[in-house]
């Protein structure tokens, strides 16, 4: 069974997070990745703790798989080589501030003369055009100037993080599939094209309702600590030793949850008998459910609430989630074959799909230029005399 | 210029909020996408407030530009006409609990029969395999379940959801990833295939360093309020009339923020001069900078930062996010033509691509069963009458 993008070559420019994990994805659909680093330390993300046996495991959990190639691309060599290179792949993929690639003389316009079926994928902070395009952005800006923070976190409180990099991450995904999709329009008309996809844009498709409640209430929607906005019971409750997450927003499970927590009395309490009452006095039901929930502690109301089919979780750390029974029942933590990362597990792919067979391992990251000679020789036909020639020169 | 899914057709029987938001952005690139809704009620969603004019603004913002048809799948006419749609559709996408369309004689091995062709996908929140696949989840679930709530938050306090519904948005990118990359699979192969992911497992997929963290340093990785794990400065900064962040993580922006700031000794200060001694020291960092940022307004800090070149933002609400220069003139939101919500903006697409003609408004969000004529007679042939005769047995 072939993996569904096999045969596809990706000549990968990305560094740090969104474009390394954009790419990291279509290796795990199949397509080969040739990642091209400068000889002076490669990916930013190689200096990036935390280091196991003097490498960076943020380095591996983003790269594990991919091929490296270093290449000076300052150099008219350089330059000249990934031209050539060009000729041979499918897609190219870069992050750079917009601008870079065609002061290198090596933007879309130069590349698609060359190789016409490339497709040409952008992730920048801004995008590549608008009043803002050449600055640089990072994670917590657009996570900031998208919206998206100013409403997470807890009234009056200082501003929150989302804790993950989603910034970087939702460009990487929605990139993904601006480059899945122009393979298949390739299909159909022979051409590639420019794919521009931009971290701040990328916020701000993902506010959902609260871009709606704004313009219909008039008033700025603001943090709600763990609260859904229209939704109750749907946040964390405090038991004896620590919080749980209870989401019960339907009359039915409002119901099973009061009978299991041996409360029936509030179910026809005239303050919660509908989820538009219950969410109108969302810090009354806080107030008589964490009054209940105080008398046991997390584990026990996960048995009770469990067996009576009430929707429920603890607020998982990092231990408790690499040990989750469904997460391993569906392989989402691969081992990598790395010497320097014994018994390491990364992030598997949440793709699945019929045609792709579950892969329970990764091959480790690869070191700065570790593909040099495979590559070059395979693609372009050079000689080990040649291409030592140019790792003379500073090229490579 | 076709559009790059111009011809592929969906019939999308998702509710809510990851299924619509997949086939939304399956529309914005060019497909047809057909929803199925109960005829009594339709999709949930269509509850949810905000209302306008006695419509919602929730179901409005994720359905826009689709149709509706009505179909009653408890009935054998409802569950045969779906089985006749399915014959002339690309794509089939629902996110019921796993097990629903099995037990209706509509899972993939019942469609895949009628039509090899058919591309499957299924968003649910444990997926349809392993121990909890009958479970039901919910985004705030997720978002606890698989880790993400641990990180996110200020140490010591109450856990804190992300402010967008995360859990369901990722697994409707990763579930369009996987259904534009089983078109182009199908390009080359000639069958279909299913998509099955879980919004469990995308939670998992996006913890990128927290994860490696935790197995490197061997502690659970805590919420850090709006900081970074190991950059600095990069987190939220108080002026005199509210919060800005900067994000000045290298020492060249160190030393430039420094400059604006008019504190240069702080730039050779013993415990600032890497980015690892200031992340060793994030407090005094914080405390030297927020003596300082106290003594003018945000909007004075934007103009002086922004002039010295210093990545910086304010924490934008909805309203600054919608008359944000730089979303405008991407286009990120456009005008939707719906008579019950007039002036009203909903986001645009994020995926730029050079054979996608920009779009500046979208078509109004469907009425249930709007399209019944339409879809039923272009697609099945089918005449008034048997139109009619439908609809009076509650098929419709």
């Amino acid at each position: 069974m072939k993996k569904p993008l096999e045969g596809v070559r990706v000549l990968d420019l990305t560094r740090v997070l969104a474009g390394p994990f954009c790419t990291m994805m279509l290796l795990d659909l199949g397509a080969e990745v040739i990642k091209v680093e400068n000889p002076n330390g490669g990916d930013d993300s190689r200096a990036f703790g935390p280091f196991q046996n003097g490498k960076s495991a943020y380095f591996l959990t983003i790269n594990r798989g991919k091929k490296s190639i270093s290449l000076n691309l300052k150099t008219q060599e350089g330059k000249q080589l990934l031209r050539d290179l060009v000729k041979h792949c499918d897609v190219i993929c870069e992050n750079y501030t917009p601008g870079t690639m065609e002061k290198l003389g090596l933007g879309y316009d130069d590349l698609r003369v060359i190789n016409p079926r490339i497709i040409y994928a952008a992730m920048s902070g801004f995008g590549h055009s608008g009043p803002d395009m050449n600055k640089p952005a990072y994670d917590i800006l657009v996570q900031a100037m998208g919206g998206v923070m100013s409403i997470t976190g807890w009234p009056g409180s200082a501003p929150t993080r989302v804790g993950v990099s989603m910034g970087d991450i939702s460009a990487a995904l929605f990139g993904a599939i601006g480059l899945t999709t122009a393979l298949y329009q390739r299909e159909k008309t022979g051409v590639g094209q420019k794919v521009d996809v931009a971290m701040l844009d990328c916020q701000a498709a993902m506010l959902e309702n609260a871009l709606a409640r704004f313009q219909v209430e008039k008033a700025v929607p603001q943090p709600l600590g763990s609260r859904h906005p229209s939704i109750s019971p749907f946040q964390a409750y405090k038991a004896s030793d620590g919080y749980l997450i209870i989401a019960a927003g339907n009359d039915n499970l409002w119901s099973k949850l009061c009978t299991a927590l041996n409360c029936t009395p509030l179910i026809s309490d005239a303050r919660f008998q509908t989820n538009a009452q219950r969410t109108s006095n969302v810090i009354e039901v806080e107030t008589e459910l964490n009054a209940i929930l105080d008398q046991k502690t997390v584990a026990q109301w996960m048995d009770i609430l469990n067996n009576a089919g009430v929707p429920c979780s603890p607020v998982n750390g990092m231990d408790a989630v690499l040990q989750h029974p469904q997460l391993n029942a569906r392989n989402m933590f691969v081992d990598v074959t790395d010497p320097a990362f014994p018994g390491m597990k990364v992030p598997g792919n949440p793709i699945k799909m019929s045609c792709l067979a579950e892969e329970l391992s990764r091959d480790k990251a690869p070191d700065i230029g570790e593909h040099n000679s495979e590559v070059l020789r395979d693609l372009l036909g050079m000689s080990n005399a040649q291409i030592a020639a140019l790792k003379a020169l500073g090229v490579m």
